[in-house]
C-alpha cells in the first residue's frame, strides 16, 4: 500500500530572513518533501508526498485530509502560536488513532508535540553554528540503518539536556557539540496506537535537510512509522465472561 | 521534612446514591485520607494530611496551596468535567516541577491525567461486582512493599485492556477480574520533575479503600511519589563552553 | 531476502509421552514449522524453515548453521540441561549480533535465555489445563497484527507471576488464566542487535500449536525479530577527533 | 538499618604503574570507601563500608560474606579474568536476591555485569586524558541529587557509543568528551531484586575518585541501590483458586 506522507513547514522564517531564504529558496518543506521522495524511491518504497502549510493548514491538516495521512513530519519555530488549537487536536487524536508523527528540532515547543508528551518539552539551546555529531546508541533499530556512526552536521544551533520529555520508549541517537553539551537528539515515543520519532537536527540557518545523512533518517523513520495494517479478526467466543463480546464487539478487533 | 498530602475528592457520588454514603458516610475522600495518615503513622512517616474537594477546588488546589503540596492524590468519575481547566493546568504544571500525583480509579479520564499522558486512557470495562486480584509484578519496587501477592479485592468494577496509556516507566500491579480480564492496576510514570502512579481499584460501590492492603499501597506509593529533595549545587566552570553558566545560571542546579 | 529459520524442538516429551504423541504425531517442531511455512506463505513472506532437533544439535546449530539462520524458535523442557553449554553460548552470541530469538513456554528456563536476560526466569506454575486468556497490551506493536483480543486457549498450564525477568523492552500480551492468576506473556527484548520474543503458550500436553491464533503470533514474532538489513555507509570523516576513524574503521558501520 | 557496603577493588595497576600510586597510594578502593563513608556521613546515613580486594576475594566476597552485604560497588580491569567463576556467580545470585551493584567504569567488562547484562558490554575507548562532562537527563533522579550540570572531570579515558548494553530501565547520565564523542555514563537496571547502577568515570590514570561531585554521585548511588526492607504481609486466601497458597506458601510474600 501506498505510504502518505504530508511534510509539515511553517514557512515564515523562508519569508523574512535572506540566510534562510538563500539556503531554502523554496521553503524547507521543499527540500524535506523531495529528500523524502528520492530516498524512498531509492528505497523501493511506494510512497506519495505532499506539503501542508501554515498558510493552508485548515485545508491540509483538515479531518477529511488527515484522515488521509499515514505519516505526518512537522517543522515549526517562530510561529507555533499560529497554529489553530482545532488543529493541533486532531493531528493528536489521529496519532492516538495510529498516525505517525515525526516532529523536527524546534518542533519540540509544537502543540501537537507537547499535547502527546504531557512535559514542558523544555531544553538548553545556544545558536552559534558549531558542529553537532549525532551518534547512535540502538544499534538494530531500524531508524538507524544505513546510518553512519556518527552524522557530522559542520553547523548546528545547539540543543542540549536537559530535555524535558518523558523517557523515550527507544532511544536511538544522542548528539554531542563542539562546545561540549549532548542531546537525546533521537527519541521514539508510542501513543495510542501511533508512533512519534522526535529528531532534532536541523535549524533553518544551516542546510541540515541538504545532507544525504539526515535525509537517510528522515526516510528511515516514516517507514517506521507507518500505522500497523491491521486485517480484520473476528472474535467469537461462545464462553465470554458476562458476554461482553456480542453484538459489533464481536467483531471488534483492537 | 513533613510529607504534605492533599487528598482530593469529586464527593458527588456521596451526595446522591445510597450505596455509596452507606459505605461512605462521611465521603471517599475520609477514608482515603484516614488510612494514609494512619498508615504512615505506623511507619513513622512524618505526614499532614489534607481534604480537597470539587467543591472547593478554586481554593484548596489554588496555586498557593499547589506549592505547598508534596503528593495529590485524585479520585473523580462523574463531574470529571466540573474541574476548571485552570485548575487541571496548574495541576499539571505542578506535578511537572515535582509534585507527585495518585490518580486513582476512574480518575484515569481525569483532566490532569489524560493531559499528562497524552493518551485518551480508554479502557474497558464492566460493573458486575466481581473480584479483583492484583499481583506484584515488579518485587522490589517500594510501592510493593508488605503488599500480599495477590490482593484479593472481593467485589469491584472491571476495568480491562487495552488501557491506552503509554508503556509505564514501570508497572508495578496487574490484575485479572473474576470475568477473565486482565488489568495493568499499578503503573508509574515521571512526567518532568514529578512522578506518578496510577493505581485501579476502587469504585466508589464497593468499600475498597477500606481494605488495609489498599491503604498500605497507597502509603507507598504517596511516599514514592514525594519530590526529590535537591540541596543546592552550584557550579562554577570556568571553561564552560561558550559560557552558558554565567550569572544566576552558574547557581542553578536541575 | 529469504528469511531463515530454525525451529528448534527438544523432542524428549514426544518420545515418552502417549498424550503427547497423540496430539503432536511428527512432534511438536513439526507443527511449529508447518504453521510458520503457511501463515508466512499467505502474507507473501519468502520464508525457509528448517528443523533443529536435541538429537542433532551439534550440526543443527553449529557455528556454521546459525550463521546462516535469521531467527531461532525454541521449545525445550524436560532436557534443559542436555543443551550443550557450549551450544548455548553460541546461540547466545549469534543473538548479540543480530539473530532473532523466539523461546516459547518452558524455554523460559533454557539456557539461552537465562543468560541473555541475566536473572532466575522463574515464574508460578500449575498445570491443570485451565483456560488462559492472552490479551493485547500494545495495539500497534506488529506482533499484535491480526491478533484476537483475547485469544483463547482453552486448556492450558498456568504460568503466574511473579515472572522473574528484565522489565521488558515492549510487552506485547498479558494472559489471564481460569485459576486467577496472570502472567506477561508475550515479551520483547533486546539485547546487542539481536531482538527476542518470548511467548508462554503453550505446553506439550494441549493442542496449542494447531491453533491458528499462536501460528500467527509466531509468524507475526519472526518476521519482526528478523535482523535489520544494514546497507554499507561508508564513513570518512576528514576531522575526526583524535582520528579514530581511521584506516578500516572509517568504513565501518554499526 | 545499618547500611552494609563491600567496596571490591581489583587493586593491580596500583602495585605496578607509579602513576597510579601517586594518585591512589593506599588503593583506589581506599577512596572509594573514604568518599562513601564521609558523604554517607553528612547526609546521616547509618553505614558500614568494608573493603574486599581481589587477593582476598574468596573471603571477602565468600556466600556468608554477600549475605552480609546490601550493595557492592566494583572496580576492576586488568584482572577481571582472575575473579573466580563461582565468585561471581555467587555475586549474580546475591544481586537477583536483591543487592544493589555498582559497576564502576572498566568493570562494564566485569564477570558479574556481563552474565547480567546479557550483552557484550562493548564500548568504543581512548585515552588521552580528555576532559569528560557528565550530564543529568533525568533531573528527578534520586541519584542525580545535588549532582552538579554537569560533573566536569578535567582529565579521563574517553568511553563512547555504541556501548553494547539492554536498554536501560532508567538513564540518569550522558557524557561528553573533548573528542566529540557521548556515552550513556548513568545506566540503571533492575535484575531480579536487585538494583544495579554502572557509573563510567573513572579511569585509574586520573584521579576521578577523589572529586566530591563523584563521591556524591556514589554515595547517592548507594543509598538507591539498597534492598527493599521487605516486612512480612502473610496471604491467607479461603478462596485461593487450586489452593495454590497452600501450607508454606499461605506465609509467602515476594
Amino acid at each position: 500500500m501506498t505510504l502518505r506522507i504530508a511534510v509539515f513547514g511553517e514557512n515564515r522564517h523562508e519569508k523574512v530572513d535572506a540566510t534562510v531564504q538563500e539556503i531554502y529558496p523554496e521553503g524547507m518543506h521543499t527540500v524535506i518533501a523531495e529528500g523524502l521522495r528520492a530516498t524512498l524511491a531509492a528505497d523501493g518504497v511506494d510512497a506519495e508526498v505532499r506539503i501542508a502549510l501554515l498558510d493552508d493548514i485548515e485545508e491540509t491538516l483538515s479531518e477529511e485530509a488527515l484522515a488521509q495521512t499515514d505519516v505526518l513530519t512537522w517543522w515549526g519555530h517562530m510561529a507555533h502560536g499560529d497554529v489553530p488549537d482545532a488543529v493541533s487536536e486532531r493531528v493528536v487524536r489521529r496519532v492516538q488513532e495510529g498516525m505517525g508523527l515525526i516532529p523536527l528540532h524546534s518542533a519540540h515547543y509544537s502543540k501537537p508535540f507537547r499535547a502527546l508528551m504531557g512535559t514542558t518539552c523544555n531544553l538548553l539551546w545556544r545558536n552559534e553554528g558549531e558542529e553537532e555529531r549525532v551518534w547512535t546508541v540502538n544499534g538494530s533499530h531500524p531508524i538507524a540503518r544505513g546510518v553512519p556512526h556518527p552524522i557530522v552536521i559542520p553547523q548546528q544551533e545547539m540543543y542540549g539536556e536537559m530535555f524535558d520529555i518523558p523517557a523515550p520508549d527507544e532511544l536511538v541517537f544522542v548528539s554531542s557539540f563542539a562546545g561540549g553539551e549532548v542531546f537525546r537528539s533521537g527519541a521514539a515515543f508510542r501513543r495510542g496506537k501511533g508512533k512519534i520519532f522526535y529528531f532534532s537536527p536541523g535549524d533553518q540557518e544551516y542546510p541540515v535537510y541538504h545532507q544525504a545523512e539526515i535525509q537517510r533518517v528522515l526516510a528511515n523513520a516514516v517507514v517506521w512509522a507507518r500505522p500497523e495494517d491491521r486485517p480484520s479478526a473476528p472474535v467469537k467466543i461462545a464462553n465470554a465472561p458476562r458476554d461482553w463480546f456480542r453484538g459489533d464487539e464481536a467483531e471488534r478487533v483492537l
